[in-house]
């Protein structure tokens, strides 16, 4: 997928962390992912399409999900419940959504998330897309972006007369 | 999620399991999912948007996944490697993009497939959602699919003068 499309992302998760939930996020590396994605305990998956298309996966330690939650919803959490499987829905949602607004040019809308609870499983992409892997840290623990979007073909207009 | 939108989906198994594959399938049953998605060994997600988005979750025990693979692109398969991934991703990509067909005044399109290998995992939906599920058999084994479609909000049109 194209480098620019890479930034909005970026930015989208520095802003969405620091605004919904105070906390600051240090980017630790930037990598093309050409095998699967690598998986923490809980990670939210969300599709996007128009003039691009593809997904953002966001794997995130179960302790920046539980801590997460916690700033979002108030009370204490130990384990991942509905709660913590809604708030990494929307924290996936807002990241995704933040960074399309970003990428007007591209007309995308998004899906639902999904949420994926658990470890000993690998999530891919199809092999002709290439995902970025974007690893993160912040005061809780680790979590990683990976983002797969190639730009969808364009519909062909036969005009006769 | 509305009842008719799933006939949809479930004309579209029958019709690229026999045309693609050779296969009869036949569905063996239809409930809400009030918790989280059966899952097999390999399975495909994809997102869709447009005035309704959502996702489908399709879920294939590996004997499955493995003929598919040996029909569609010949030779012999053990493991779930890239080609079976691929051709899960397909699959999920044909079954979904023939159900968006027949559903078109909810001018929806589809995100890219991701493809999930293990089975020691859960996959939710956003707990506002309340997927369909219809399980599958086949000459090779079982598959699920997941449907989860909300109606996407109106964008307010505020006219003034």
């Amino acid at each position: 997928m194209r480098a620019e499309y890479i930034n909005p992302f970026i930015e989208s998760t520095v802003d969405v962390f620091k605004t919904m939930l105070g906390a600051n996020v240090q980017r630790t590396g930037l990598s093309v992912n050409e095998t699967f994605c690598p998986q923490y305990d809980i990670t939210g998956i969300i599709g996007l399409s128009g003039k691009a298309h593809g997904d953002v996966v966001i794997s995130f330690e179960a302790d920046v999900a539980l801590e997460a939650t916690r700033t979002l919803m108030g009370g204490t959490y130990t384990d991942l419940d509905e709660d913590v499987v809604d708030t990494v829905g929307e924290l996936t949602n807002m990241i995704a959504g933040n960074a399309k607004t970003q990428l007007q040019s591209l007309e995308m809308s998004l899906a639902l998330p999904t949420v994926i609870v658990g470890h000993n499983h690998s999530i891919r992409f199809p092999s002709k897309v290439k995902p970025l892997s974007l690893p993160f840290h912040c005061e809780w623990g680790n979590f990683s972006i990976e983002v797969g979007l190639i730009e969808s073909p364009v519909d062909a207009h036969i005009v006769i007369g």
